[in-house]
């Protein structure tokens, strides 16, 4: 007997590929969720009934890949503050360079700016936990004392994510490695204890 | 006689003046070059002749407003460059803590993600001299020896920016004057000399 929760499993999945790779080749603009369908071998109706939005198949895609490596998001922890932070800047940098990955976090920063909802989702889901676990690495620092204890965890995130992300959007200047170690460098002495 | 560039000159102001009343009055996503035409009593070709679209007006609009007040951009230089960052950060996040102002600059930012024409107009017209009176006085207090000379004027400005922009833009904590010099006193303190 065919089990009904396991098929909705294969659909969902079937539908969340099918997502990114069009995204991957076709760009998040030109995105259809008649696209979707087809290659996923759904209805729409179906993909209708479990995302109210393009936007929303996509940042399920999105989470499906990230979670399929948790340790994506959790930092290494090896003692070395400096070390653990700039491997992570380094990584950001390179994921926000990249041209494929980085089209698809810019449509769904737009899509956060025009439905609230949306960027609620995103917010929670997605940024909110990537955030968290760069906070938590630098917590752990504190709590090591070797970063000043007076600083919100979630500020001194800010101060090194920000200026990659202002820098990124706005495209002011490259992306680079050598970008990513200053930025982790000024950061890391502003928060020195 | 009348004279024509006299003549171009108050349709252009009465585009301007048109846009920016109107889009304060149904925001940017609402406004459309219709409604410019016809409150400033032009027809909609003038505006063509002019501009490549709403978002060219809007940035002229924007402009025009900043260059009313020309110190708006170049920062006030006591000899304390802390007092003077922490007044320009707390105005900054004032102007972005503005519903009605920055509806405008969302919208804009926004524009910039779809065409990289417009996106270079911003940068060049309006986001690059921001960023680079904030720099100049950065690099002055770095003549002083206020500030230590290693860094990059631009990067300086970046780590400060850098983080209100992350938070404003994605809305993950509200833009207070407390955040303003938080994130100004940890700045300052990666620069100090």
């Amino acid at each position: 007997m065919p089990d009904p929760s396991r098929r909705s499993e294969r659909s969902r999945r079937a539908i969340l590929t099918a997502a990114m790779e069009l995204v991957r080749e076709v760009g998040y603009r030109k995105l259809t969720i008649e696209a979707i369908a087809a290659r996923a071998g759904v209805g729409k109706q179906t993909i209708y009934r479990w995302w109210p939005s393009k936007a929303a198949v996509v940042l399920d895609g999105v989470l499906a890949a990230v979670n399929e490596d948790p340790h994506d998001l959790s930092l290494p922890d090896t003692g070395d503050v400096a070390a653990d932070l700039r491997g992570v800047v380094r990584a950001i940098v390179a994921e926000l360079d990249d041209p494929e990955l980085s089209g698809t976090t810019r449509a769904l920063t737009v899509e956060m700016q025009d439905d609230p909802e949306f960027a609620e989702m995103v917010r929670e889901r997605l940024l909110g936990p990537q955030l968290r676990a760069i906070a938590d690495r630098l917590r752990a620092a504190q709590e090591a004392g070797q970063l000043r204890a007076d600083v919100d965890p979630a500020v001194a995130v800010e101060l090194v994510i920000g200026p990659l992300y202002h820098r990124w959007l706005l495209r002011t200047a490259p992306l680079t490695p050598d970008y990513a170690d200053t930025v982790t460098g000024l950061a890391l002495r502003a928060l020195a204890p």
